[in-house]
């Protein structure tokens, strides 16, 4: 049983055109910053997606979930969190975002990808020993 | 205990630029198509975000999930049937995304919206009578 | 010296998430609509991007202009015209977009492509043979 | 005639969600690069959205034009400079995208905006005072 402590996190500021016309930022716009927050995490075990290519898996999304807490608005400094939580049958990449300047919390939600071979197209129902290895050192 | 039967449903045709690197829609654009989907089943009850602000509502989205079963692809058709699920204390809207030639599922998910009072922000424990006026005849 | 006479007409339903706070669709988003535009003219003959990608050309965009001149806004019913101007050289497409119910001009643009040989990434300075042959209806 | 030298620049790295099926970001998506940019550069004369909304003018895009020299690639680092051209009857800003690493130039273009008085909905054919005061250590 593998406890992984795999974090990152990323500042972003909120841009203008993913702000919706109820003044606050438009739900599926989200996304965009949890992308960005898995990013920063998955480069700190040299498993981003061009990595995950060459190792001929795919890691497609097959499930997410998000709460919304506090809504969020133009020029808002926000700070996402990711944190692996899972990794041995599928990745399950937990996100929170706060406010940049009280801390307090906006959102929060999870990832969860299944490899899949490239070649055959067959899911894995066990995480492939490539990823168990990039992430040796957090286990 | 109303039992709501209220179903919408829009066909859309996968655009380019929704389609990432990987050659499939990105998670995040899904909910472009939930939101075409919601927006048909609000507009039988005549209560769209243009009638939600004249009645002084505001319904944000607190929480959404989603599964992706199959991955979609560049101008695929696709078929996205949204459903009123609970609207006495809050909005919890399905969906169900097929591929219009097969009828075969590629992706379900709900969203809940919740009613704040747009001049005291104060968030509605229970659905606003504007609401029950909408569906009573869906009840 | 070919004279196209090759076009196409989408009508599109302005959606939520496209609109900013300022109420009115953001710039960027204008040329999602082009390209429903673009795409459905490109299917008149047979080319959009999987035949262009089987043909082994790339045709990326290399120019773009856009004039607005009536603001759009949530849920407005557009019809967007694509009309093919040059090919000989490149591919310019002109689009004009107005309102549905109106007729009235919304805004205005156009969109330069030029042809890539996929396998060496030389830019072709005549359009190939494959486009003079899918256009031939048409010149 | 006043000359003015108004500028400013911002780094992004190209996010997974912008590029598209054919690897490259797709043209619209350089519309999210060029309004950082543009905000930038606003925020130095104090002069961004919410102090354009409180100044009683909207400033809507009205034309805007974009050459793209070399594709962008996922997790590319760029830098847009947004220049201020032209400000006394319109504002006129052109922006340059160059690779971080190698300092190649990628794509430019430019946008231009008119005041409309926000009560009247009045085009305005000189720049109102309040884009004067804010620019006056700039002329």
């Amino acid at each position: 049983m593998g406890e992984a402590r795999l974090a990152a996190q990323v500042e972003i500021e909120v841009p203008f055109q993913d702000v919706d016309l109820m003044q606050v930022v438009w739900h599926g716009n989200y996304f965009r910053y949890f992308e960005a927050a898995r990013a920063a995490l998955l480069r700190k075990i040299n498993y981003d997606y061009p990595e995950m290519q060459a190792s001929q898996y795919l890691w497609p999304i097959v499930e997410l979930k998000a709460r919304f807490v506090q809504p969020m608005r133009y020029a808002q400094r926000i700070q996402v969190r990711a944190e692996l939580q899972e990794w041995e049958s599928r990745l399950k990449i937990a996100y929170r975002v706060q406010d940049a300047a009280s801390g307090k919390r906006l959102s929060s939600g999870y990832t969860i990808q299944c490899a899949v071979d490239a070649r055959s197209g067959e899911l894995q129902l066990v995480s492939p020993p490539v990823l168990r290895e990039r992430l040796k050192e957090y286990l």
